[in-house]
Parts: C-alpha cells; structure tokens; sequence
C-alpha cells in the first residue's frame, strides 16, 4: 500500500465517435490537456455548424489546468481550440506544422495576440507542473504529428496519436521506433494508442505507393486535363502531385479555400516544395493547353459548397469539366459521405470525364500489425485503445488479448470517465465521472441549441408546422381568426379541401372550448392541438407541428 | 429504307439512382411494362416514406398499355405497384414467388379482387398484344428471378432483371444460359443489362459460399446465442441459415415484421423447406438454453426501427443483448447505411456481444466477367447499361466498348427517354423524351408534398421558424401584438435577450410601416421580414423562416 497520488486520465471527449478529441491528465494539481478537437455534427443535428467538447471539468480546475498539447493539426484535434480558449485561456504546445495550422483558426477568431504558444519539436521534452511531455516523430496523413510521453511521478503514459508506421515517408524522418522501445524498456504505465484501422488486418501502405499511381495515370492520360481532389491538409499528397506534374511538365493550380491556405502556411513554414514556375493561378489556366494542366481540389468527400462539387455540377464560376477531363478522387469517402461522393462521380461521368479512384490513397492509421509492433515496442502495462468508434476500440482490445493483456488489463473508456492509475498498484480503476459532451455550434451561437431546439427542428422537418392564429378581447370574445397557415406540410394549393375542413376543425375546437370555460388560454390551446392533430392524423397519417397563438386585443 | 414501325424503350425510372425501376416497351399500339418499383427518399426529402415513378406517358396512352411483367419480387421492381394500379388497371404476370409477395402488397392496399394476375414459369411466353414476352431463369438474391426476351416486330430484346450466375445455387437450377445463347444465336437487337456491380471485376461468388461461412461460424460460437441479421426478402439466405441451424441442433426464430411476410410466403409456395420442430416462437425462446437458439431477424441495414436495432438499443421488447451472443450480419450496409450499421455495431459490441461481418455476405449482381459471359452469348446490336448510377452504367459501358462495341451501339438512356430501334436499321436514336420523375409519398398522401413543401421542410429544419402575429382593427388600428412565437430557432429561455430585442424589432418594423403606408399588409409583411431577417442574421448568422401574420378584427 503506497500513499503516493495516482494518474488521472479523464476523456473529455473522442470515444463515442470519431472526432472531437480531448484528453486530460491530472496529477495532484497539476492538469494537462491532449488535442482540443471539434466533431462535424451527426446527420439528425439539423442546421448545426459543428460540435465542441464540453470543458465544464476544466473550467472547474482553471488553475490546476496548466497548457494544451497537440498531436497534429488536422480539425478533429485543432479544431475547437478557438472556442475553448475563449473560457479558458493557457498555453499551448505543439509542432510547427500544427502550430500553423492553429494559428490560422487563432487569427480567424482574432485570437492571436491574447494566446501564449509554444513551438515544439520532435525529440524535445516540455515541464508542465508536475508532469512532463516529451514530442515523438510519428508518421500521419499530416506532416508534424507526433505521439506524446507523459511523465508523471505516477508513470508514464505514451499516447500515440493518429499515426501510422511509414518507413518510406516523402517528407522528413520515419516515425522514431527507437524512441518508443527506449521509452517502453525504462517501464510504461498505459498506452493509449490510434483505434481507426483496428479492424483491418497487415499494414497501412506507404504514402509513396500513391506517388507511384500518380505516376502511372499521369503517363496514361498524357492529353487530359488532370484534376485531383484530395484533402487540404495532407500536405504530403499535394506534394506528391506536384513532384509529378512538375515531371510531366504541367503547370500546377490550387483551388479551394481552405486547400490554398493549408499549403501556403506549408509553404511558408518549408513543408512543401514548389518548383519555380509550376504553381499558376485560376486565371492563367486559360494560357495553358489542357494537357499542361494539373488542378489539386478540395471535394474528395462530395462536399456540396467544395470547388470539386461546383465543378461538377456546373456551378463553378472558373472551371468547366469537359470530355477529356480525367479527375482523381485521391481519398476514400469518410464514412456517411458515400452518397455525396457517389453524386459528383456521378455528375462527372455524365459531363464525359473520365473518374479514377483505384489506388490513389492511403490512410494515415495504423493497422493491425503495426498496433502490434507499437504494443511490442512500448509494452505497457495497460492497454487504452483511444481514437475510434466502439468497433474500433474493441477490435484494438481483441488485439491486446491476442498479446497476452488480459481483461484487467485493458480498460475500455467512456468520456467522461475518470481513470486513475499508478507504478505502484495493478488496477487501474474508473473512480468517477465528469461533465462531458458535446456543445452545439450554429452560426455565431455556441449552445444555445439543445435538445429541445434539435427535437423542434427535426418535427419540423418530418412534417411541417401549422399555425392557428386567434385574438379574443378583452371581454373574452373572439374578434378574429381563428386562421390557419402551414409551411412545410401540403402544398396549400393542391390541397384546399383539406386545408378548409382543418379550418373548421379549428374554429369548431375554439368555439367549443370557449362555450365550455370561457376564454381560458391554455383549453383553447389544447382543443386546437387535439383536435387538429386527430384530423389530420386520421386524413393524412402525417404529424405536424401545431401552434395555436392567442392574442388579447388592447380593451 | 423500311416502312417497318420501330421498337419504343421508354425508360420512365431507374436510371438516375438505384431504385424506381420501370421501363416501358411500346411497339405501334402496344405496350408493355418491364417492373413497377418504388425507390426510398434521399437525405434531403425529409418526412418522405418513399417515392414511386410519374407514369403520366402511360396514363396518357392507357389504352395501348397490355400489362405489367415482372423480372423479380424486390421493393425496387415491385414496390409502386399498388399505388399504380389504382391509376392504372392493367393485367400483371410474375413468376410464383414474385407474385406471392405482390399479392402481400395487393391485399394490404385492398387490389387482391380488382387486379388481374397471372402467374408464370420460366421458360414460358405469353402474348401482349403485338409482342411476345418469354421468362428466362436467372439467379439473384431472391428465387424466382427471371430476365425477359421481348419479342416485337422490330426486334428482340433481352432484358436481365436483376441477375448474377450462380452454377451451385441452393435453391432451384442455375440461370439458363442456354436459351440466352440460343436466343442470341437467333439475332437480339438490344441488350439491356443489370450495371449494379459492373465497377467489380472478377465473378460473384455463388450463394452456397456463404453456407459454408455458416458452418464454421456456427462450429466456433456452440456456446453463444446466435443472432443472424440478413435481407427479408433473401430466402435463400434464411435457408442456409436454416439448414445451419438444423445441423447443429438449434432452434430457430423469425423475428421482424418483414421478415416473418416473407418466410411465411416462401413457405407456403415451397421456396423454403424448414424441417419439423426447429422453428419455434419468440415466446418459446426461455424455454431453451442459448447454445440451442438462432435468431434470424431484420435491421441488417440498421434501420431505426428493425428488430436488430431495437435489440441493440435495448428498447426490444422481449431479445435483450447480453455478453456471449454472436450476432451475424448477412449483409453489406448499402451506401448511405454506413453509419447507422456502424451505430448498431457499436451498441451491440457496447452490451458485450460480438459481431461478425466477415464473409457472410455475397452479391446478388454479376461482377464484369459475368457481364461479358451474358454478352457473348447474347451478342446483341445495341447495348443498353440499366439498373445502376450512371458511374455503374458507364462501367457496363466501358466493358461494351472493351468487346468491340463502337460507341454508337453502346446507349446511356436517361428516365423519359424515348428510343426507338429496330433490325432493319443500323441506328438507335433517342427521338422524344417523355414526363418522368419521382412522385412523393408521406403518409395517405401521394404526390402533395412537391418541391415547394420540400424546400421548406429543409429550411425549418435548418434554423427553425419565427412567427410574428399581429391585429389590426378595421380601422387600420393595431390592437393586438405584433407577437413573436419561435419553434427550432433558440432555446428561448437561455435567450431572452435575444428575444426580447427581437420583439422590439418587429414592433418598430409594424409601427414603421403603418407609418408610412397604413394598414397595406403587404408592406407589413415584408417590413418585418426583412428588418427581423437582418437582425437575427447579424446576431446569430442564422436564417429562420420568419412568417408574420396578420389578422382583421371584426368591426
């Protein structure tokens, strides 16, 4: 029995869906914080912008809470910073790249002069109280991740972050095994590792076997114009189009928001290189014959506001896609975009394009034999598979029992949950809960949309609303309407039988109501919403949103 | 050049998405129609339960219509029927189990007496005024599949269906490749063949590959309840699972709504053999231990109210999940489900079951060596790509073009097209384009919810509604609000700033108004519209529906 304080490691967020990454770790009083990720909204969160994690436990320990630590730039990691920072203003640390990538989010929000940062890179060790950091070089879809050890007088924790083993990266160093089996040979507590490909048997590929498809369609389609679409942030993948175009002499343009600001920030900061006089300008494609022309796009995911998506519905003000055109989906969908993605497919090949989509991507997660290599490496004594679905995580698990963890020995996490753990003891044990979740983010409202307003919303688009409008004076008597109006439930003037009997049906109800208690505001509601309800149920199987409105004239 | 009239194919669905398959086949004052499918709603038709096609071209030509001849009994190809025929009163022919499961359709919808029906072989040809129409024997995910010769003075053509080639099915003879080549050796002046899987290459594994998935399935988990989700309408599959189950002793329930339907029809017309005392109720299921129980049940696609769902949510009333069950899916997720199979994965892995997916599932459609085997036996003049998206259809073309077809014999149709051919002539030429589309149903109402109402469901449902009611007297005086009332905006309560400056917006706009031009309610209106709409898009970046309304008092 030792009297030393344990670990805590509390998720905030990250396990109940891909997204919206954020972990604490707490020791005495000292509390650290890992990513700060935003998760795009589900597809019944109607009109909302996106989704932010719940911070209430670390608003309640502001001074325990000493920085936020990055693993790498991508938005499920970056992307709510703006958001937090706002109610809880520390530190921050984390690699060029990334630290790039933030600070655009930071000006945006005009965050910039008010946020302390810190750049960091791979191999160095930061103090936070009384914990430490040390930066390890990893390989991602994103250059600059890195996985992080945690030193705490309890033990250490690595967490890996996404990451996948690339032993052939295009940009910079592979990912540093020496470093993890180093770290593991001195004794590790827990390893939190990258769930995403769990299920998937062998290895994730090279980034530089799709730099070979390039190579290949470039060679085949010699005539065409290419169009690649691809994600803004894998600057790697850019960089690898551009090596090729510029081999094959076309001329390079970028298109899409957000795709010209991740490269020039990579530019800028010396992560990708552009040979003189490739990169040209939307408005200089039409000096170019098609087949010295290479456009790199966002809209891989079918997007419907994305440059590739407008191309392909004829809405983009600059590109026309024509016969000849050979476009490149350099992706996979995420899942839920497959529809989205099949549409612009879809769109392109009635335009005559040709669509290419066979082995021109790679994801950025391990597989299951590289889980296993960084469990060998680092052989901690527990198991915390992170970053995933439920699937996900359990298939990381499954893993851990074919190397011998047993079940005590791998702890399955909810946000929310805290874990605490030591050196010093064999269990590691959920001792409580915290406040966690998600924070709704519509336009410029962060929370004012809740359950109530979702469930409003998702009536609303099931069925439509009708209103019954009704004023009394001051005696009690109607002196106007009741008048019905609908949106969203018939089209009014196909439908005027219907609408004319729901008005009777209405004046019936007040009518009664008032006959029956006079002019008491909360029976006349009520008649009106039963009655309606039941009539248009019966009539129409469909049910609308009904809102009687009272008003009292001025006496 | 021949005074021979000309073969109309008249595609009036199916060929936009998967889904709404019906082709009209019109020869002189003939015609006959090849399926009559419904297609379910996209994303963005909210509160839509399904969609069935426009047949205006048929009504408009009604007494040249002979019939309707169905290819196989999926929701896809026979789904509209009932809602047509009330439009439509024309003889039906299907093959035994496709009829089975129409006659499920014709009685819930009260057609069984006023419908003339007639059930076919295959093998077998019947007469429909100037043409003949012959049902050949194909294999796909449901017995009874059949592809059609159609046989007109212009010409024959072959239709697949739905079809793949399966030499070992586990129910009844492989597709008759014979006749195909026989028929074709006699001349086809147009095949129109199934594209769902033409981006595949290789065959699709037969369906008996599957039992044998089964089996060692079933030899790995004889401690574990076994929960096998699959298709209702795949009868062969429930079969195998069947036959499994009697092998190793169990008992087996049929549970979901569908799913019962169509095993209880399948039965009964002898497409599936259920030996004696294995099937039991779900209320009989306590009195036998797990290791003797298989469950075969809907939701395969994870919709929300299947049985499997229900069970996963733990809101089934009488299955719930425990650690040890293994359940099944027997079934791909069809793209758009991705994420709601992933939900239901992860509730059940969540209640400590485990699932299994690998291998337990195989196409009904032929993959691109299939589809090259139908065209060199067939060999027909014009190729025509059908059942797919236009990606799929391309596809089926590019194999077209790889055997030698020259793209003038190769026709990507749209829905309405009208294409007129014949033997005589070397050309096929789309010469008309007729009234096409989707008609929408949401509950007893077919086709009064239309783009107006869909436009507005979609904008309710992203940022709510506004109403702002006001009286005037007849005097042009206000005497009663103006009022503001939201639903699906803001949580109001958490945002009664808002509101009330809101309120005072609307009532400057209305006093304004009444200002300058007096009780002119159009004025009003849009005074409040615009001043409201541009406060709240200031102060939220949201865009409500702001409907006012306005009442007269009576004198």
């Amino acid at each position: 029995m030792s009297s030393q304080s344990k670990l805590k490691i509390i998720p905030l967020g990250g396990l109940e869906a891909i997204g919206m990454n954020i972990t604490a770790f707490e020791y005495e009083d000292t509390i650290l914080v890992v990513d700060c990720g935003l998760s795009f909204p589900e597809d019944d969160m109607y009109g909302i912008d996106l989704v932010i994690p719940d911070i209430s436990y670390l608003l309640e320990n502001k001074e325990k809470v000493k920085g936020f630590v990055f693993t790498h730039g991508h938005e499920d990691h970056i992307g709510a910073l703006p958001y937090i920072l706002k109610q809880l203003n520390v530190p921050i640390y984390a690699t060029r790249l990334t630290m790039g990538l933030i600070e655009l989010k930071l000006a945006e929000h005009e965050l910039l002069k008010t946020t302390r940062r810190k750049v960091v890179s791979p191999g160095q060790t930061i103090s936070l109280g009384q914990m430490r950091v040390e930066f390890i070089k990893t390989n991602h879809s994103i250059q600059d991740a890195v996985a992080l050890a945690i030193y705490s007088p309890a033990g250490t924790v690595v967490h890996t972050g996404d990451f996948k083993v690339d032993y052939t990266p295009v940009f910079g160093d592979p990912i540093d095994l020496q470093r993890f089996a180093e770290i593991g040979k001195k004794g590790v507590l827990a390893l939190m590792c990258d769930s995403t490909n769990a299920e998937r048997p062998g290895y994730t590929p090279s980034e530089r076997t799709v730099g070979r498809t390039f190579d290949t369609i470039f060679a085949e389609h010699r005539s065409s114009r290419l169009i690649v679409a691809t994600f803004a942030s894998n600057v790697d993948r850019v960089q690898q189009i551009i090596d090729t175009a510029y081999k094959y002499s076309r001329k390079v343009i970028v298109e899409g928001r957000s795709m010209v600001n991740v490269i020039s920030t990579a530019e800028e900061l010396g992560y990708i290189s552009i040979p003189e006089n490739t990169l040209i300008t939307l408005d200089e494609m039409k000096n170019y014959p098609d087949e010295q022309l290479v456009l790199i796009t966002t809209g891989s995911q079918g997007e419907s506001m994305a440059a590739l998506s407008r191309m392909a519905g004829g809405i983009h003000k600059k590109v026309q896609i024509k016969p000849g055109d050979a476009i490149i989906f350099s992706s996979h969908p995420i899942p839920g975009n497959e529809k989205s993605v099949s549409k612009v497919i879809n769109e392109l090949y009635s335009k005559g394009a040709d669509v290419i989509f066979q082995d021109t991507h790679v994801s950025g997660h391990p597989c299951q034999e590289e889980i296993k290599l960084i469990y060998s490496l680092v052989k901690p004594r527990f198991a915390i598979p992170v970053h995933g679905e439920y699937r996900h995580r359990i298939a990381q698990a499954r893993i851990a029992r074919m190397l011998d963890y047993d079940s005590d020995h791998i702890v399955m996490l909810s946000s929310g949950d805290v874990l605490e753990l030591s050196m010093d003891s064999d269990t590691a044990a959920v001792t409580g809960h915290v406040t966690s979740g998600g924070i709704l983010v519509d336009g410029l409202g962060v929370g004012d949309v809740g359950n109530i307003v979702l469930k409003d919303r998702q009536r609303l688009a099931e069925d439509g609303v009708i209103i019954a409008v009704l004023t009394l004076d001051s005696d009690g008597h109607l002196i106007a309407g009741p008048d019905i109006v609908s949106r969203g439930f018939v089209y009014v003037r196909d439908s005027e039988e219907l609408m004319e009997e729901a008005q009777e049906v209405v004046e019936d109800a007040v009518q009664d109501a008032l006959d029956r208690k006079g002019p008491d505001w909360a029976s006349i509601k009520n008649a009106v919403r039963d009655e309606l309800g039941d009539f248009l149920w019966k009539r129409t199987k469909r049910n609308p949103m009904i809102l009687p409105i009272l008003m009292e004239a001025d006496a």
